[in-house]
């Protein structure tokens, strides 16, 4: 395992940096509500993220072209309302729901881990989604990134390794002057596969309270933490 | 012309957000003073930059593969050195000196006016440079983007049409959403005939006080404008 200090730190986003469980129950809530629309919303939101993994798949197999992740979240979505017998939308209100993912919240050490860390460190999100959906998120959560990498920089999604490699060169960066920073072990063994360095951030309740899979790092990540501010005070020292 | 409120303002940076040539001028100096090494580095600076075009154009002309500007800026300091008789460089002053690109000043309205702009709109530069020489100059000049487009997204360089549309296409945009901005009338063309909004910043002495080109607006661009701060006074209005 590398100690050299790494330039970049790349992040994961989706229940890495935010907290899209929470967020997408919330605004499902609020959209819902005043039509008088009820259903368990928290499993609502639960299916609509478990519909992700074989959209994307479909990419990654080639069995489609790329298609950035708001055409995939619409398509599943669609999915979904006929799966939980919802009628009456239409082809605004189901883009206005997609847009949801546009402004998921932080977790609440996000904001505040990614300022400092960004002293020290190029701060990047190598995550599935597309450019304009991390701008949104990071102007909703008040985060900045030096340039946004991931799926449409490989026009494919986590975990095809062009996705970490492509990220990287487009920084001019090997991967190993790259950390990989996840809460989720899988997204950290594609890139350690590859020579990045890892950061495993554990976010227990990501999926409720019943979450089983990514409670714990699963190997010696080159770090694990419990937060970004956590990462900050390994990576950056205590904040003065 | 649109009179639509854009999303996006997309910048060209070398010129328009900083000041190459009295960066480039001054590091000259600097790094050769000490070596007891002198010529006129104002000349060499513009000498260097002239080579610019030519070694893209090999690019846009599909002669040579995509290469990122620091291999290009490499290559004509090469070229430079022998040209003003200048030995005894080893590998590593060259690429000391190649990445004086990245530290360039950015003009003194540039940083503020990027600031204001930025309360309103998504700021990306849709620049020549590659990602990580955009990265170190916004960190030089203390500025923020939202993402970074240009050259790397289309592995191509301006003014060639992709450039400009894979950049708005990464924002998930059509042309008409984006502003260009730039103190280059041809740059502000390629964009037109896209379809992109644009501003004309006026920088007369981006080549030094004898410079003829882009001393005004060519045409009736959809804004013209002296500084940054008053492309922000326009389009955000006065700073309160």
């Amino acid at each position: 395992m590398t100690t050299e200090r790494p330039t970049a730190l790349l992040f994961d986003v989706f229940g890495t940096v935010v907290d899209w469980r929470g967020s997408v129950m919330r605004d499902l809530q609020d959209f819902f509500e005043p039509r008088q629309i009820s259903r368990d919303w928290e499993t609502f939101a639960l299916d609509w993220r478990a519909l992700y993994q074989p959209a994307m798949e479909q990419v990654r197999s080639g069995a489609r072209p790329y298609a950035i992740l708001d055409i995939l979240h619409r398509e599943n979505l669609d999915e979904l309302l006929r799966r939980y017998d919802i009628d009456g939308l239409d082809d605004r209100d189901r883009d206005q729901l997609t847009m949801l993912w546009h402004r998921l919240d932080p977790w609440p050490d996000s904001s505040a881990g990614l300022r400092r860390l960004r002293k020290a460190f190029w701060n990047a999100p190598v995550s599935n989604g597309n450019t304009a959906l991390m701008i949104n998120l990071a102007r909703h959560g008040g985060f900045v990134w030096d340039t946004i990498l991931g799926a449409d920089t490989a026009r494919n999604f986590k975990p095809r390794p062009e996705v970490y490699l492509k990220s990287a060169t487009a920084l001019g960066l090997p991967p190993a002057a790259c950390m990989m920073v996840a809460a989720h072990n899988d997204d950290l063994t594609a890139a350690a596969n590859l020579g990045f360095q890892t950061a495993f951030v554990c976010r227990p309740f990501e999926y409720g309270p019943k979450q089983t899979a990514d409670t714990k790092a699963d190997r010696e990540w080159t770090h694990a933490v419990s937060s970004l501010t956590e990462l900050a005070d390994r990576l950056v020292g205590p904040e003065v």
